[in-house]
């Protein structure tokens, strides 16, 4: 095997070179795009059967803290960026102390990958986020339960994702069995959810924005399940909710797509949950609904590039994320998928585990429900339900 | 250098594995959508250089007629296609003959690479073509026009594209210089011309047809410039167009896309122009304007896969071709194209040369010649016009 493949000098330079610590969906679907404007990518890929090498980038192998790694992908490109948030920050910094652009920056990756952080930054700069503390054992749980009331989220500090490190106890011995794992952790009030919104959006680093459509997502166990957009939010909230996700990008000092997942309660509030700095799955539907994709975005940010309009070129869009099954059959269910009329579907080619995002589906037309249903259809017939 | 990459056997097994000979813009975004179905595509290239190859797509390196390489490349696919009718018929017989799948077959493939042929088939099952003769001499061109009146078009029997091979002659002088290059040539009346429309379609095995909305196609020296979807046909005309697509493609067999180019006259008649086998520079909008794009459903086509759903899913598209200006500076340009609002960009990193293709723009809107607008707009900033 070849460490790097399809990375030789060309008669034609390309329109310009990224490197992306991280191979996954994310990197793939930003490298199917970057084809569309010449922009090579070259990924560090943990093995070369990860989504993004497999689809054809150009790679690296080594583990996200690799710094001599991600060294030689910065020397050969002109911007560094991410699939993910787990490159450790100080080897971000390291990258930014040896002269290469980081995009975004290690400022903003921090606020996506240390969460106790993200909700003490985010909570002195005056932006609405859920009671917190951090905790170091079940006292500690109880004593912001006693505050909140139980349930409380208790949440790895970092490193989680896809509802992993998420826990919601109920009582302090459930605290107790989740913190016997080790690790950092902070505990939050358990908000009285109506329903969950992204604002997705590019930046550039001079700070012009492209804000796409308020999202509305659907997650089942932490994982995000469906999502259909324009969300079905009153107008003066939607507005809030983009202000709200401007404002967090603006203070966070993002450059390429971001997402900031907020959570609407009960009694109509925004509370913030999550922030990526990266293209995000309540970005997917973009590539078939919008008039820029998220992935076009991000290249097109992190390049300094002007951003692409992110409206909508249909009424609205849906999108339900394909679930491994666990038998190992889903991609030979792909022409039942396929004979569901109007699904674009997304298969990212990864190693099936049940529960693990393999896919997605799209779909667009007159309203977000319509779209839903035949976005579900056609990633039920993937999932073999 | 490799002579094969990314072809490892995989952890995970692809969907399907496809093989393509030719590496040009068609094969690149083709391999762009074969990552959205986890299909691998392997393309016979001229060069490294090839605008397929820089986007990634797995390769072997020959010319057209390279049966050894071809066989490799069989070997392990699905299915083979074609990014171009230059593969020669017995070359594709013999990998028929071989046992391996070829889609579309030589007798499609035979349509589009031959016209004389073509003129003489589609004549013989009662289609509706130009006046025709064979040549051999100046003569055999005099008696043609004796018969349709001058100009006259004098076309290469075969391997012509974008205009090349194709003259349009005024005089028996002019038949005379073009004769003078030695070939196998065609007279052709010359077509009294209202308009140009492509009927696009896919087609399975089967005889499953999706057919596209009708495309309208501005040519400037044989080569496309701009198109316009749907086509401002009045319905009935339009309909008949599409009758004579499907008939043609019917009639020829086609798997996978084919593209029928038709002229309306002044007199409000169609007549068969050329036909194409394989994705089509007429349907490069329907990435953004249908809900499947050409290159899904060739690789549907090809693959025997259902076909998915042709319509827009916009009210109207327009596409525009990038020619080279000739400067080298393209690429350079991009950023400029890039902020027209609206604009969807597509560069292939192909060398530049004067007048040749080397990317398109798409926009999608309201109507045919607002889309029309932007997308001149930002082919104009690449062009430096």
């Amino acid at each position: 095997m070849t460490a790097v493949v399809n990375a030789a000098t060309r008669a034609v330079p390309y329109a310009a070179r990224v490197g992306m610590a991280g191979a996954g969906q994310l990197a793939r679907m930003t490298f199917q795009a970057a084809a569309d404007l010449d922009v090579r990518v070259q990924v560090l890929a943990g093995t070369d059967d990860d989504a993004a090498v497999r689809a054809g980038a150009s790679y690296r192998l080594g583990p996200p803290d690799d710094l001599a790694a991600l060294r030689t992908i910065a020397r050969s490109a002109d911007v560094l960026t991410l699939d993910h948030e787990h490159v450790p920050i100080r080897v971000l910094e390291q990258l930014v102390a040896d002269g290469y652009v980081v995009r975004p920056g290690p400022r903003a990756v921090r606020l996506a990958a240390d969460k106790l952080h993200a909700r003490r930054d985010l909570q002195g700069a005056g932006f609405p986020v859920p009671r917190f503390a951090e905790v170091h054992d079940v006292a500690g749980v109880t004593a912001l339960a006693e505050r909140t009331g139980w349930p409380v989220v208790v949440k790895a500090r970092g490193g989680g994702y896809d509802g992993r490190g998420v826990h919601v106890v109920h009582d302090a011995a459930a605290a107790a069995s989740v913190l016997a794992d080790g690790g950092s952790w902070l505990a939050e009030e358990h908000v009285d959810l109506d329903r969950e919104v992204a604002v997705l959006l590019a930046r550039r680093p001079g700070g012009e924005t492209a804000v796409y459509p308020l999202v509305e997502t659907t997650q089942v166990d932490g994982i995000c399940r469906e999502l259909t957009l324009p969300a079905g939010l009153e107008p003066q909230l939607a507005l809030a909710a983009r202000e709200l996700g401007v404002a967090i990008a603006e203070h966070a000092g993002v450059c390429g797509v971001a997402a900031i997942e907020l959570f609407v309660t009960t009694s109509g509030r925004l509370v913030v949950g999550e922030l990526a700095v990266r293209p995000h799955n309540s970005g997917h539907a973009t590539i078939e609904a919008c008039r820029t994709s998220q992935f076009h975005n991000h290249l097109r940010g992190i390049l300094d590039w002007p951003l692409g309009d992110p409206g909508l070129r249909v009424p609205a869009a849906a999108m339900v994320n394909v679930l491994g099954a666990g038998d190992g059959r889903t991609a030979s269910r792909l022409p039942r998928a396929l004979a569901v009329p109007g699904a674009a579907v997304h298969l990212y080619g990864k190693a099936e585990r049940p529960g693990r995002k393999l896919g997605h589906v799209t779909a667009t037309g007159p309203d977000p429900h319509a779209a839903l249903q035949i976005a579900r259809s056609a990633a039920a017939e993937l999932e073999g339900a």
